[in-house]
């Protein structure tokens, strides 16, 4: 992994539960060392629950393999946590004396260039900053539940933070995947959590009132306007209420609605017992049918198909992970080994099928089959020398035909390899046989026979490919000349 | 179709714009008979526009084929277009002196039966029922924007209206893809307008008071819990952040800052020129890249794509949809071996080539070729008979062996279509030849010819299918028998 990339290093993560958990397993799941401070006795138990459900969902996500995860330590103080640590979080419970306590005990004992940032919902950093000796350094970083899978980190810091911390503290989040909003003011709550105080106190009025039960508030929102926020927001989708006309005509025709009375939001209901009594057993006949570790899993695994969703139309928060795999295929992790055992066939991939891989059998689907042996090819054209430069000048090697069998069935979360054997290379061809291996038994999981044509550029038509790569190309398939040609190459669809 | 299934039959819409014509979409996409009156001069052209919209996105989320379109007819009076209706939506501007009037025309020319449904945002039922004279089949059925795509209906009755008027409509509601989700009582903007009032309120202060610009609030909802919201909405989500603990935990820790002042929400900014234009000229620097259109095509996009993913796990949104495919999967018109051709390849899956399937060359990927044959293998298998009950108790068909060839390129969003020529078929084995191709001028972009075994479930070994599958499969075997085989079948890979 690429320090340039990734930059994985060390983070302190002060306070261990949903939230300081999921920071701990975004940062681990980036190859970082994590230390965790949090004297609840539980603490180790609540880091790992999240971080089981992190493996379990995050990965799912990107298009490239992942670095190795992490090394995750508890120790017994802020100091011990916070020594060796660049990146410095805290999720502390939401009181400023013991916020101001932490933020003075990680100014004592860490590193003067280490960023510190508050995971605060409701204190601006004015306030975390007050009696600080390094100011400049403290912001807020307010992400949201669950932390491994959102890409928002809201970004504050106010008028004492000093700017470069600050910008290096918003490239650290896109390191690890996370998208920065500078909030360029300090203000009580931030941005989205006022959205969500509005909404929260609007329906306790409608639950106190017997208007709604919380499952068809619930419902209210995940059938309809929830599925456009989750892509577009507020503005971009009331531009579109608005027509051709715009924004302009939008905020004409309903701006007199805005003293009109609908929402009681001029008042706050009194949270009385029983109102709280009428919330949790109308939540409980609503959700209750799930514990909550299932309904976080539920939670992630729509997160994940959402998020993929929008990441194959390349918008909005899929536009943030897409961001994210660019790294990821830049790191060292994909690069070339430079000394790859071409004595046989070569090791080429090693990854974990993605719980987003798997068919309605509870396999590795077809066509991911395909993929992993495309991506295989993928780094075969880097080993001999095909990077963007040579594509954007010269030419590139096109997939003019594949034989694909599946042997085996694996599952989600195992590990797998492929390899590949060069069948033959000219001046305008690569023949390659590959083979998926499960990692644990080295059992035969599906073999691709590909014949691929090297097309130039500005021709678009079959030519030579560059003569620097055709030698490296038959490094290896002199290599392989002696190995035995395998069963399948020649092989037509129902050969007996 | 069957009438006892989706049960098409007569819709008015009175006022044809974008929720009118969204009304429009869904009930012609069902299969019902439209009739519009709206006096504007651009109607026409307005519900085209819609309905173009609903025709490119709503077919994409059913697994099973919708019946043939109903016909569209615009009329010259509200008299005209309610005579023979079963379901009259009026969609009219939000003035309740028009909706009287309209109201009353409705009712001097409909048919007895008819349900009169309200697209209304503000008004409450009992509001609109006043000196009408059959105000028990009034009521409000308040859809969101895009009509066609998002499930929610509020159905908001009020103390007049009659139980089983509202029953039928929600029935209907369901028989065209809709939740419809009952109102209690009425209330002004019913649920969940006064939520979208509560954040549009406070999203004007942030504006107002240079807080954050309307990209930065977009940002703030899409990237965080807009994504929780489009599966979960509120409570459920907070469900999970309460812990095993559960809401009542929940409420106790989050409860007092009820009382905080964080939002502005008792107050009402002022919508001064000088803000609605701040408003206007943020929102043009976020969108103004896109037309209207254009922004439509890419919020339906990845509608689709989100509500796909919901339903491939059964959940909120999704649930819906796969509930409106088992109508639609018991209905007369997916009467297999009766509604496809059959008499040549025939046309399976028809789509757009995604934008994130472009590969670096700027041309659909490899393995995204084979993800189209997977999912047209899959809709095949449908056909035949391979449900979710099928899968769990008896067995399932696997891909054994495929050959892919490439043979052209296509780039983003083009529209492709893949067909099937059932090459061979017996108790234990599907052979199967797949073609890719261009819509806007049929050009070959791929073939694929693939060998599928019956795999059982307990033995996990090949064995016979159910003969119902293997006579469904023989139909299209016999069907196709007659045709040419195609060259590349049984080819190997670098055949000359």
């Amino acid at each position: 992994m690429s320090d340039a990339q990734l930059n994985p290093s060390t983070a302190a993560i002060i306070g261990g539960g949903v939230i300081g958990g999921g920071w701990a397993a975004r940062f681990l799941l980036c190859g970082w060392r994590v230390v965790v401070f949090d004297p609840h006795p539980e603490a180790e138990q609540r880091v790992a629950d999240v971080l089981n459900n992190a493996r379990l969902s995050w990965p799912a996500l990107s298009d490239f393999p992942l670095p190795n995860e992490g090394e995750l330590v508890f120790v017994d103080s802020v100091a011990e946590a916070v020594a060796e640590a660049d990146w410095i979080q805290e999720s502390v419970p939401e009181d400023l004396k013991i916020k101001h306590k932490v933020i003075a005990d990680i100014e004592a004992s860490a590193k003067a260039s280490a960023i510190i940032g508050s995971s605060t919902s409701g204190f601006k950093p004015g306030e975390l900053q007050e009696g600080a000796s390094s100011p400049g350094r403290i912001m807020v970083v307010h992400p949201f539940n669950p932390v491994y899978l959102l890409p928002l980190a809201e970004v504050v810091g106010g008028d004492a933070v000093d700017k470069s911390a600050r910008d290096r503290a918003c490239e650290t989040l896109r390191a690890i995947g996370m998208m920065p909003l500078v909030v360029r003011k300090e203000i009580d709550a931030h941005i989205a959590d006022r959205f969500l105080e509005a909404v929260w106190r609007e329906a306790l009025w409608l639950i106190n009132d017997d208007i709604a039960t919380t499952e068809e508030i619930d419902e209210a929102i995940r059938m309809g306007f929830g599925l456009r926020w989750a892509q577009m927001g507020l503005f971009e989708t009331y531009r579109l209420a608005g027509g051709e006309e715009g924004m302009a005509h939008f905020i004409a025709q309903f701006g007199p609605c805005l003293s009109w009375p609908w929402t009681k939001l001029m008042d706050v209901p009194e949270l009385t017992d029983e109102l709280a009594h009428k919330i949790a057993s109308q939540s409980d006949a609503q959700s209750g049918a799930y514990c909550i570790r299932e309904l976080e899993r539920i939670r992630d695994r729509n997160l994940v198909g959402i998020l993929r969703a929008l990441k194959d139309r390349d918008w909005g928060a899929g536009t943030v992970l897409a961001e994210f795999d660019k790294r990821l295929a830049r790191s060292d992790a994909f690069d070339i080994p430079g000394t790859i055992d071409s004595s046989g066939p070569m090791r080429i991939l090693d990854l974990s099928v993605l719980p987003a891989w798997i068919d309605y059998n509870g396999h590795m689907t077809e066509f991911r089959y395909v993929q992993v042996f495309s991506d295989t090819c993928d780094k075969i054209l880097v080993m001999i020398g095909m990077d963007a430069d040579y594509v954007a000048t010269t030419g590139a090697w096109y997939t003019a035909e594949t034989h694909t069998m599946q042997v085996d069935e694996i599952g989600a979360n195992q590990r797998i390899y492929s390899t590949a054997q060069m069948l033959m290379c000219d001046s305008k061809r690569i023949h390659v046989f590959y083979r998926l291996h499960a990692t644990e038994d080295d059992r035969l999981l599906a073999t691709c026979e590909a014949m691929y044509l090297h097309v130039g550029r500005e021709s678009g038509q079959v030519c030579d490919a560059a003569p620097a790569m055709i030698e490296k190309a038959k490094h290896f398939a002199d290599a392989h000349a002696g190995l035995p040609t395998p069963d399948a190459v020649g092989r037509y669809v129902g050969q007996r």
